[in-house]
């Protein structure tokens, strides 16, 4: 019997929600499995303002360090928005986070299942399979962490702002390594996303990846300007399969890809570090509008766990068995209201039925 | 008779084939309105670098800020992609030009005229006239200019590189006024886009916003993260009037709002300074791929010398008549290749039909 410790943090808004379906899931996977699965949770973003009067407790840190793996709610809220930026949810305990535990990749899926392709704003573009993008996105770089970064006043007493980008060559090696290894299990295409007609970490950027690149012959390889990556997207999303994107960018585009899929609630992502342990997450926010209704899709969350037995605990039996049920559930017409449309076929269920519903698939 | 100065420069790749059917239409815009136009061409980008050694000659500079306006074609190439990137074209015409002329404002309409609404990858989502969003974007600040910039070697010797993000209130204030002026002409909803949970210059960008904001009450107001900009373009096109963005954000958000007409190669855009001198150019790119063949699409020019006579030359008659001669042209089934469909009222024009046809109508 395999063992595992997993750490577990629902933070704010949809979040405690939809992990209560995810513990579900976990439950059904430990029995039908045989795993020994040792979860622990821990306050973090809003909540643990309220009650240590910080967004990331050190007992949080320390049972994410002692953990194999992190399964992420989400955080932030209307409620601690009157706090200055650096001790709202987000800023205070996702980034740091992040750094602490060196979660330098971060990936993100933008597939579309077909039970769901008539979501999609880009129908008139799915050809066969429809899109399937994997965004690479460095997590721990660039203009998020960069200092200086802060708030100055001139001489002539003008107030400015600054931040500041910074790359070493080999965070851009590591990054790279990563999507090219990825690349080789899929379509075996990066796109590497930059500004390199501008910007210097990008010109670094750019050398880097071609560097990277000539270890990986079996992979084409091509450069996008961000601007024209925005672009490209939306006119030839059958044309992506994985994106490598630097912090920021990646932030932006990954969403973009998201969205295309039309259901932005449903996709997972994963930031993970050099050995096996990562953090997992779904790729939408804390939703306040949608809390405490038992609307919310746990879907994304769902799928986040299957990505963690992929990523972090090598069980790809689990992985695929989660995603197999999502999509059966799915092609059986069950919808959460996000995804709800007119089809006569489709039956609508709450987040606690969708969960116990897939649980039932598994 | 008014009297006003051109300067203009038409640069490389379909740039020079676009500027000859501008040249047309100011030639019968002379005659038609009795101006004094006096019109006289710069070298710059590669054909300069050819001719000069340099992208941005002191001629082209002096030449430019001699005029009320310039009108400028296209620059870049493959020819030049072996230089040191300080040295092609876009970096050492482009940049540099913006900043001398000082100007501080870019904007790029994204409209779907009503004859090419089938173009739009986002059809499903056009309710009554169509998406019409004009993104105000920060031009001379930002990360695009702010120092330290470069590549350096830490003690320990790792290479990295720096890009430096800036922003002073003032000229945040500047660019945030001109987008509340302009949206008092248009629907009165201005979008403000930053990474405030992130990036001090964005928390900077923000506040100065809103307190730029108190000075337009009828104006109403939103923020949003870039990352969910990328998001609600194409989930909710509709609902944006004026995008205000910082200079990164912008050239992603424009190209993604050019993208979502279907009809880039359509798209004028105006970078302009406090008095009413500005520079006007397509938001496409010079398009080595498809120069020298007569198949460009010269709208996006001829559509920017409409902005021209509006903004600088302030003659809003002939601004009007210029795009209302395009409205109709394309109205009557006349198209260059890259907006052919195969609906059966279409007639193929070349590059120099096209201006001729937008001439004669005018
Ligand atoms: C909340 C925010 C700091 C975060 C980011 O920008 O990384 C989020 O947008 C994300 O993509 O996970
Ligand atoms: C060519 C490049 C430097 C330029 C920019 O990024 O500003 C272009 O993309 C634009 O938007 O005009």
């Amino acid at each position: 019997i395999k063992k595992f410790k997993l750490a577990i943090l629902a933070g704010d808004g949809i979040g405690p929600e939809v992990m209560e379906e995810g513990i579900k899931i976990l439950e059904v996977i430990k029995k039908k499995f045989m795993l020994k699965l040792d979860i622990k949770e821990y306050l973090v973003g809003g909540v643990a303002i309220d009650k240590f009067g910080t967004a990331l407790p050190k007992s949080t840190i320390d049972g994410c360090l002692n953990a194999d793996a992190v399964l992420f709610g989400s955080v932030g809220g209307d409620k601690w928005k009157h706090l200055p930026v650096e001790q709202q949810p987000e800023r205070a305990a996702l980034l740091p986070l992040r750094k602490i535990l060196n979660l330098f990749v971060n990936i993100r899926s933008s597939k579309l299942y077909s039970s769901l392709s008539h979501l999609s704003p880009l129908k008139s573009k799915i050809v066969n399979n429809g899109f399937d993008i994997l965004c690479v996105r460095e997590l721990i770089g660039g203009i998020y962490y960069g200092i200086p970064k802060g708030q100055k006043m001139d001489n002539y007493k003008r107030r400015y702002a600054v931040d500041t980008s910074i790359y070493y060559e080999e965070e851009i090696t590591r990054i790279a390594n990563f999507a090219f290894e990825i690349a080789t299990f899929r379509r075996k295409k990066v796109t590497s996303v930059d500004k390199a007609n501008v910007l210097e970490t990008s010109i670094l950027w750019r050398e880097v990846v071609n560097k990277v690149a000539k270890k990986y012959p079996e992979i084409s390889l091509n450069h996008l300007y961000v601007d024209n990556a925005s672009m490209q997207i939306i006119k030839n999303p059958m044309d992506f399969d994985v994106i490598l994107c630097p912090n920021l960018f990646g932030d932006i585009l990954s969403d973009e890809c998201g969205m295309i899929t039309g259901s932005i609630g449903m996709l997972p992502s994963a930031s993970l570090n050099k050995s096996k342990f990562g953090l997992y997450e779904p790729a939408g926010g804390s939703a306040p509008d949608i809390s405490g209704k038992n609307i919310a899709n746990p879907i994304a969350l769902i799928l986040s766990i299957s990505m963690l037995f992929k990523y972090s605990f090598e069980q790809l039996n689990i992985a695929d068995a989660i995603e197999s049920s999502v999509i059966n559930v799915l092609k059986d017409g069950y919808r959460t209201f996000d995804i709800l449309t007119t089809n006569t076929n489709e039956k609508l269920l709450s987040t606690s039925s969708m969960g116990s519903k897939i649980s039932d698939y598994l």
